[in-house]
């Protein structure tokens, strides 16, 4: 294809028919479109039409506010690891976003975004399952994650293994779901259970929660990484936003 | 449903169409029926119909060849981990056995088999990257297993970030993949490159490949769980099988 | 038992003495009594009597005194890790409440429960022994907990192994216990000695006193893990509850 | 008690019943019986009977051979960490020897020992429960030394969480121990899952099997020390040997 | 010369020099003073004449302040790791008492005490040689325990070895020191250096001074554990006191 | 030259056009000199003409301040890690000193100063490359060490591995750089692509950016440490001032 | 440049003097050459006139000796990590190749090349100091690479820090090079101090030499990381060939 | 000294008794001397008239042999970590060398050497502790040493703290002992009990000794750093020659 369209242009130029300025012009981009542009430019986000997304921790309310507005031109935005005082100065330029408090996340929809959030059909379903009611934060940064990229989310929450009873009654919610995302802290057990018993591809969130020797998630970690299931793939420790990520990629993808 | 047959028994019972002792036979064995056998043993494996896999590493030849020959009675097996003796004492038994050295794996297509290495259609396009030649065996072990459950699998190794046109020339291949599985060692840059780089869900295998401060894999294990790309996710250290397997997961829910 | 309840039943449907609809009501919870109730339900804290507990850190006051409100509907419940703030909001509902300030535990009897606290016969006796006064909160977590699940307690503090003829001193009481706690920061030594100085079983509590290399507590938890002494386990670093509750575990059982 | 044995000798050395050398002979020893006899010679292995422990690995088998010899002559001995050739030279010199080949535990009934191992009432009854395979040569550890000691052993190997229906199946003699020793390496799930399926105390053992991230064992005992479920308390990795004998110990207590 | 003490009670005894009462006095607490008073009373600090030693980090100023006026009744008393603040609650009690501030260590001479403080001759003569500025607290910890407990001390601060011809200046002042202690945070050379510098004894402190992969000491640690000089012993990272507690010792047992 | 000097000495003694007190007072401290002054003091700053150099962090303003205006006397002064107050601090001494704030770093310049500042002739270009906006303050620190030691500096920053098309457009500006510094945290993978792609030294900074396992820029260091690329040597994590010095040396050299 | 050469072949085949095909062929390689060839074909290695390195370890003889032989056909290779056996495989095939057997590293001079090894101008001179003898290999490793690489290497063996003047007796020598290359193991406090005495830039290179808590290299890792000396730089554990080529590209810069 | 040294020359010369030559020579090696020779060359060894010290480990036998040789020519040589082979090595060219096995140590007398050996006085008494009998390598390599380096040493084994009437049956032994050397592995307990019992100072040997958690004896490394006895230094794990040398430098001091 980019063989035939170097030789129009050549031809164009030898019988005159277009000037050496327009060929000029048309092939001094060329490295940098064949490069750049068609290879690295059409990148993920554009392609999924996944929103931008900010990651607030370490930013001023300030700066993150004028970052939403700049971002908003061109579709959604969303934001991790929000504060409530990150949410105002982001609402006093951009009133119609809204704030996930328990997820942390702030998520705006863009002025000339035709937007994921109203998309009827929905990438499949996420299910998101945690241990512990500490654990929640995390699994919900997950959850919204995954709802704002436009998926059907299910909510599972504290049925670790110490009580396994209360994870076989949620047994059929969870697999209903098209991606499992699993969220545990402490000993990590629950993905090697969970890996056991549904068939979907599991994402395991190794959280920081717990104390003693869990050293600051690593047990959690380790565990995880160790899951004597099959079909289990782990993110950081409570990096709630990579599993819903990952999540909505494996949906996005059938 | 479950309600339907219980109200059935009850009324065969009532009605005499059906003995007191049937009707016990019936509802004796029906909450392990309902917890056991419909929910747990209709497992990952059984319904996928993935074959059995055996991890070969700290038994012993006889004792593999021994359980190969049990399970293919049921359907095909898969050795992960097996040496040039274990394969030895499997073909004396299963003389169809197939041993892939580079991946240390042994398949043998069961006798009751129709069998998912026959199966016209893929489930779905694998590509396994990895990044420096000592990295082959691992992502060898990821791409037969991707292979062994049905998937079609393409091999892009050798392409680390240190002569980062290598990769770039291949760079069509990779994105023609459902899943793509990064392999690497050392500093496991690999993974955060391909993730910037392909809409694909990206597993990363860690390896220990490596020397001095690489600490058995620790190095490319961190590195990758610090990712700055999305969409990756992570399976253990040098754990080809768990990536194949899981890329078959996911190519398998579609 | 549950052959001759599903035999009565059927027989009772048989002979006309009870409805279809009646047995329908019984058998549809079946399963789930037999795989929840029976094997689920009547976990732990059920069958032994021990009271409820709930892990304050990272919780609010307000919610706090909200989960102890229902929960002392069912019985005594027992908060650990908890502050002063917490004890008020418990203590507005809740009058009967007490607060162990020491040890971070509030204890409320339950409305409806004939309780653990007034049981006239003790499950045994429970030395708790610490190594430095800095332990003591460790110490007395396992203390109270010990003593809220019925058992007898004696305190043995501040006979760390530097000064060891104070150990010697309270040799005898320390045997007097059916099982014992010991509590150390530091090099966590006071195990070992202990350990091969009593009969009872040790359950040894590593705490993060110390400073320097001591990595919050991991010295003393690699020092109790590799005790030369036999009859040692072990729970995580500044878990006094574990120890409490698991030394009521064993004493519970005889 | 000792103050009137002390009264006693004074008032006849008075009297002039007790000469002064008989005297002396009596309170010369006394501190050292007081401190010494009384209170550290007297320790658990003679009182409880328990058989004298060698730890074979790193002695040569002529050493081991020496050692069961001159220890066998006070009664019952076993060595831990055992091999074939070890147990060759315990055989020449002491035919009545037993090697337990998995547990790799040589066991000898003394000469003057009327014995352990033939006692008719069982100290009570300990559970074995093993995840995988690989997990058995620890499991057999705790085992046999907790048959030597004097319990019922009841094994159950192989019920790793991550086909969980294997458990339950099993999880009512797993509920008829007094104890339970869980064996477990990769992620140790199985302690807390049993945690919280079990009355007894859970004596929970991390094992090195693995690969990967698994660090020689720390991810499993990193998992148990973690464990959300109460009652679980840890022996040092690969320790089948000392979960065994704590089990003994919480048995004998009775 | 305890027999002798025995059979003289005993003769006093049968020939009426002394009551009964009065040897039964001496004698009850034989087993005690034996085993306690001469094996462990007499421990190092009473035979030593080294003050009482209180740490005061995480005791209120309250607590403190009664301690050191329990502890001032039997001579000098010393505290470790004070505040201001705890140094008002002291002084409040014992107007005598001096701060050194530097140090962060509290001395107080005794009441009753005739005075290590006031000994016309030292112990011995301590060099205390630091690195950096920053790591002049601890080096003043290790130089005033020194001080207070009897020694000559010299001071030698801010010769850390990237300047190595600071050190050689005051190599003649280091070699006139008995003991030598060396205090130095980041890579720690400076022990290595001396250590191959001086004939005397060194004790080396790791200092937590440094930033980014000195984690907490801990290179300071490893660098001086391994150091290539014969002759360097090691205390715990920061802990100047132990230092200075050990040279006094060195220089007391001459 | 030495010789010279000393035959000169000798020789205008012995001639008496030197007195014996004039030449002793040059001789005595010829050892110094020479194994000192010449050896030692000529260090590297005072031969490359560098400034002198304060590390601020756990410095009082009052003693930065104090510092600065001591050490002006002799030349241009550099604080690193400084705040806003100690600039506060030092600016009231001396009115022409300057704050970097992004870097942290206060520079002014000496009243005796000819002054590296404003040397025409530059040692060389610095590239001074980072992966995100939160490496910004530690690239800084480089950049302006670099400038104020007397390199050209060109900043290239947001050029993170996950969308490379960035970097490839910076590609030429980087090339055209004596010496690149590398600044990266999470993953670290910047290094290796950089050193990959450029013939110039590399120098790479890890930082502590990111969250859960990079343990405090652990990851990064492993990363950048196990780099696949050859030419890239590391500096302690977060150390930009210690990459913009080592740049600087390796430009001096020329 | 690019842009006038464009306009050249425009104008080219505008006028008739350059055919559209040829035209064609110049342009349609014209992005890979942009991307490839221009920025990445002509990588360090090709602009730089470095040999091929070849790491030997992990591939067999028969590999090596195969790899050596394609790759000479191209110019200068060099082998790292090679043993004696790996030598006489390529020697068989080029008879010109030469063993460094300290440094474990094959070179062989390229049959088209005019050769790095004859250069009569060398690059610049590089110091190779280490510690203690057991650091030789990694020493000598070193060396070779920047001697084949085109380097005046001096050597400057076996002075550690722990007798300094040996360090001093050989100072000269190491100013007079233009990068110095420190190799140390155990506490490898040799960078620091050589980093305060020397002018030129400073690779330090920690070895795994030495025993205990040297843990693999480790303590000498992090002793060079926190060197209190500017100016240094570090490479991987062990990795005497990267001190030496990042040597190379630093002289080879000037 | 060294002023009227100079002044000397420098009147000699003035008045003609030295030529100017002769004084050239005296000067231009001055400052080599007074740094050089008088500082530094009289180090420890020589003027301690402590023996050479060779680390057999990782050298051949055949260099073994040939650096005794040398060395024997100077005094008294003592091989470390040496093997039965080694010793074959050395006596064959020192028929007089003597080999301790237990503790790998080979001693050779040399031939100009009055001896450390045979000197009538010893320096003091070192008393070498250890805890179980697989500490006893490293026991016997401290024992050995101190013997060879002119101590009286005692030595008191297998009194591990789990028995611990073992320890104070030997407690008057060990009272006897200018300086104690306590070898223990596993959780290095004992090193604390002995530090509370005893006024000498305590040299703590970590050893590798342990399974499981004990990291190569970084279990015992962490519990004796943190210690709360105090008088306790700590040197390298395994490092009996340390601790030798290190107690016979304080014995020698006094």
């Amino acid at each position: 294809m980019r063989e035939d369209f170097l030789k129009q242009i050549l031809k164009d130029v030898k019988e005159g028919s277009m000037s050496e300025e327009a060929a000029f012009e048309q092939l001094k981009e060329l490295p940098y479109k064949e490069m750049g542009f068609a290879n690295l430019d059409n990148h993920r986000q554009i392609r999924t039409g996944f929103p931008e997304v900010v990651y607030c921790e370490g930013k001023t309310p300030g700066q993150i506010g004028e970052i939403f507005e700049a971002l908003s031109q061109h579709g959604t935005v969303m934001g991790t690891r929000a504060t409530k005082r990150d949410f105002a100065a982001v609402q006093e330029k951009l009133p119609q976003a809204v704030f996930h408090e328990a997820a942390r996340i702030i998520v705006c929809k863009g002025n000339t975004d035709s937007g994921t959030l109203t998309q009827p059909e929905k990438l499949g379903r996420v299910a998101v399952v945690s241990a512990g009611t500490a654990d929640i934060p995390v699994a919900e940064e997950a959850a919204v994650t995954a709802e704002t990229l436009g998926n059907d989310v299910v909510r599972v929450y504290d049925v670790g293994v110490s009580g396994i009873h209360r994870l076989f009654d949620k047994l059929e919610i969870i697999r209903s779901a098209d991606v499992v995302v699993c969220v545990a802290g402490m000993e990590g057990a629950l993905a090697s259970v969970i890996g056991g018993l549904v068939e979907a591809p599991v994402i395991a969130v190794p959280t920081s929660v717990g104390y003693g020797a869990n050293f600051g998630g690593l047990s959690a970690l380790l565990s995880m990484l160790n899951s004597c299931a099959n079909g289990v793939s782990i993110v950081n420790i409570d990096n709630g936003f990579g599993a819903g990520y990952t999540a909505s990629v494996i949906n996005k993808k059938r």
